[in-house]
């Protein structure tokens, strides 16, 4: 059994850890912080965990946190983690971060698409990147998770077999991606009033979403060889998911490829969370909302693949992600309380 | 052919004038202005109406607006009319007060719901209450008009022939209404932010909603003594439309009375924007999304009735209505822009 | 640990059994039967299912699921699932009904509202109402529930007070209900498609719902006089939750009443799944959607109350209820599966 | 003034026919029929046309339509359309078909895509493909239009001045496109029940949809050349728009070209209904719902061009451009009853 503390407990990504870790055996939540006016019991902020938990939602208090939590959670936003996480690290504690902060080992990059001067680059060389599915050792033995973005989780995933194996062309990859409108958070803008995204839908920082080089930083180490690809979001009128369609170009090495699915279910045969669908049968959302599983299904043609993959950007794409780290690092089976 | 300048163009009720105003043949639109950080063409604010317009959108200058307009229509929030209102009337301009801030004769009922001190009490006594239905003759020589609210359109003409004629309990009056969210505004908050809103639904201002006092002033009124309804409205996960279900007891006089359908029919026969259904049909939101039709339906009981009525609170239930008061004003045909 | 059959298992309802069902440690799913054309896996019907269970639905077999299962849930039509009932209780097998085939006690109410004969008096007589807060001693002992309509546990329950006390004028309860579209059924009609709910609402069956009369049967029996209440349900445009506005006249008894909030804290104080929120801090249907929490809340004024209760159709309203009445009748913790 | 009819009413392209066509100056409404158990009053299918039309619908009686119209819009499903119109073709009417039915030349083509043989090789060969911006001059002398589709027009209108001008690699062309449910027309299935479509996204038919060969037909024709793109489209959880995202690698013709928004505005100028945005400005689908425009935006990157356009699939992505080509044909000003 371990002490866990939230830190950003009233954004999407912090009501949903609530609700994943109120149902795992191993773990009890003892901190709740937020930047709030004041303390305020966390069952007032959201009244559907009431008669479940019974905390009360605060400023965090570092060194109150430190000293009650073996592992903290920071649902915080871009350039904020990079405050806190330091001193929790510092003080020796497990550090799971949900933001970007972390991500690109790139500062110039980060600087480039967050529009600030990275200030922690000592940790940021320690962060392991947190997607179990390439890098489930390293994750077992860290300490510090950088935990990937949604778009990256939903687009790594079905690409990673095609360019590990070097079997596409590099420079053809085009992702045309869709997501669920919790994936901008809880972000007051007139740009989410309901009014504006329900009955509309729209391309949005189109082939410039910094979540762009977090995708390129992890097909290119998978690669072995620069990779970039074009990525264009788009914002559906629904809460909950992302959907990506992928199109690539076989190349000389792919050309004569076949029974790519059949590669894909062998390269994530022992993967817990992500399904391979038979070629053709492509997921859609309903498939995978509130689940912690990437579905993934190809189609080849003469001489290119589509492909499609849907998550639910709250759970594989952030907090259901997380809580997978924190299960591969604290040997946890690593489905648990997350089916 | 009459100039039009609308104050308040940003907000879902100015857009809408916009929009209507363009397919009027009798009226050039000469001014568009809001609060505004800088001046904006409006299609830049707007793209729908690219091709459609070509003025810039700026802060207002009631003397220019006054030299260029024949009738401003205002769409502003509710106490900042009362700002801008008196400086147009003196200045000889017909004004249409989209506010509530000329709908409640008793200043101290609208302090309790508004939270202000009313500062126009000279053009309150002279503006004209612009429900065309009960109204006509009033507006047709006015030069102010408050526009009616969009519950108390919803509430008060399918109420208005059982309490004009003394038919029914007056203290049994429960309205359960439910609004679409444009019904808010443009309101930046994050109660009306899509995933707050979408997949939910919930009663507010229970029994306590400002258009509650401006229901009871008019359906009083047409009685002859004090009306006090129940007045429960609910936010519906959708963008225009309120549908209002109203439950009341007959009276002494009307407990015997039959074919209260026959009555409405009769009531409303000349209303171009009155539609009253059969016994039983009862109209739905779809039914008059997008056009100036206020819907009917009664279904009479042992000792009781139940009405729905349903509007585009948009259009019947603010700007179509505004028009429309427009055309009485100027001699133009009622439906003109409206059909 | 139990087997458990599910008959009907393509609907809404039979779909989140299985969902809750995976969860629940002590059962185990043997059989999945449905009307269908042809057996297939219930993965490929419900692919979110895959890697989780590894079944085939099939046309039911009864004679094998009375071999195969302890308990079978019926999610069945109406008018089917008396059909089906009679066969597995006389082979001694425990059953729990979804449908309404077994809730209303008179036959000529049953056959006025769904149209057909009753066929199996003797097991109606039997059937055990499955509310658990009214009737929880009974269901312990039960081999065959009757599980509540989801209108009728959302509107029994915020009454069940008042009623059994006697508080208020049994004349006057006045049921306005909003329901999302799950609870109709996966029935293929023109009514429910996409383009006519959405950016819709309406009123349908104006009191005159199959539900009235469980809900009238259930509160006459709690008042120990006849009650007929007023009940209009409206179809919201979305997938789940009920949200009922509840308005009763105090009676001569409760006219002094007070802290009535108080009486319903009492009343359902060793409840799980019933909580009362303070007086004025109204459930909304996202405080209870995907949890088997009914949320109440009152507002009292002079001689009236309004109440709004709130649950998620597809869980208190049907599949969770029901789990909740397996717990109860095998002696498993009552929120086993459902928190 | 004209007589028209509708064949085929009942569906959302038929009811938007009405709407449009009832503000229509030049036009008489006549004759209103579809497919329907017994005849029904027009406002009893459709009530918010009450007050505004008095017709029944009933079967079609092709020799009484013949007698009474000038002009007959055809909105049946494909493959009815060849049925019905070479009856009215040979009665010397003229005829505006929404079906695919005489969309592409190819009938082999048809018949793989349609499933059906084509019936009406004569009639085919004469059919003038409706869309305006490419065919205005034969339009105009037309007695016989195949409306285009909804895809292909959303798709060829932002392909064809790159295309026409060769500038791009012919075999580079991705079509990423998301329509609204009434896309689908009023079908009724249970892929298109609201919970099924709400709260989901999927890609459907990918690369193998019907509007593909017609995309390509149109396009080829254009290039001089056959041209073959990849279209996945998608299913959006909205009732109206489509907005498709177009990836294209310029050609060697291309490669240095510059200003290709400037080209798209020339190419355009005379147009309407075309708007071309600025560079980076992409349309969103709540800027031409409820109009006759398309809006296009281009995004030069290094050898690629990023292409944005949106749609309301019922006006210019069907029943608007018909009527668009009704006032080419007539000699009506372009815009009337469109703007």
């Amino acid at each position: 059994m371990i002490n866990v503390g939230i830190i950003g407990a009233t954004g999407y990504a912090g009501e949903e850890l609530i609700d994943i870790l109120l149902c795992h055996p191993e773990v009890r939540i003892t901190n709740i912080c937020a930047k709030i006016p004041e303390p305020q019991l966390i069952t007032d902020i959201f009244p559907k965990f009431r008669d479940r938990i019974d905390l009360v939602c605060d400023e965090p208090d570092l060194k109150k946190i430190a000293n009650d939590c073996d592992l903290i959670f920071l649902a915080l936003p871009h350039t904020v983690s990079m405050e806190v996480a330091p001193k929790l690290l510092s003080a020796g504690k497990t550090v799971i971060d949900l933001s970007a902060d972390y991500r690109l080992k790139n500062t110039s990059v980060y600087e480039k698409f967050y529009s600030t001067k990275h200030k922690d680059k000592e940790n940021l060389a320690k962060a392991v990147y947190g997607l179990p599915e390439l890098n489930r050792a390293k994750i077992k033995n860290a300490k510090f998770i950088a935990n990937p973005g949604c778009y990256p989780t939903a687009c790594i995933l079905p690409l990673a077999p095609l360019v590990a194996f070097g079997l596409i062309d590099a420079d053809s990859i085009i992702i045309d991606a869709k997501s669920g409108v919790t994936g901008a958070g809880r972000k007051i803008t007139a740009g989410f009033l309901f009014s504006e995204v329900n009955e509309d839908f729209k391309a949005y920082k189109v082939n410039n979403h910094q979540h762009s080089p977090e995708i390129n930083q992890e097909l290119s180490k998978l690669a072995g060889k620069k990779i970039e690809v074009v990525f264009v979001p788009h914002l559906l009128p629904l809460n909950r998911g992302i959907l990506s369609t992928i199109y690539v170009n076989k190349g000389n090495k792919g050309a004569k490829s076949q029974g790519l699915t059949q590669l894909y279910k062998k390269f994530y045969k022992n993967e817990p969370f992500v399904r391979i669908r038979k070629e053709g049968d492509f997921p859609r959302i309903k498939d995978v909302v509130n689940t912690n599983f990437c579905d993934i299904c190809l189609k080849e043609e003469k001489g290119r693949v589509i492909i499609v993959s849907a998550i639910d950007n709250l759970l594989k794409g952030a907090s259901g992600q997380a809580v997978q780290n924190m299960n591969i690092m604290y040997g946890f089976p690593e489905k648990t309380a997350l089916l």
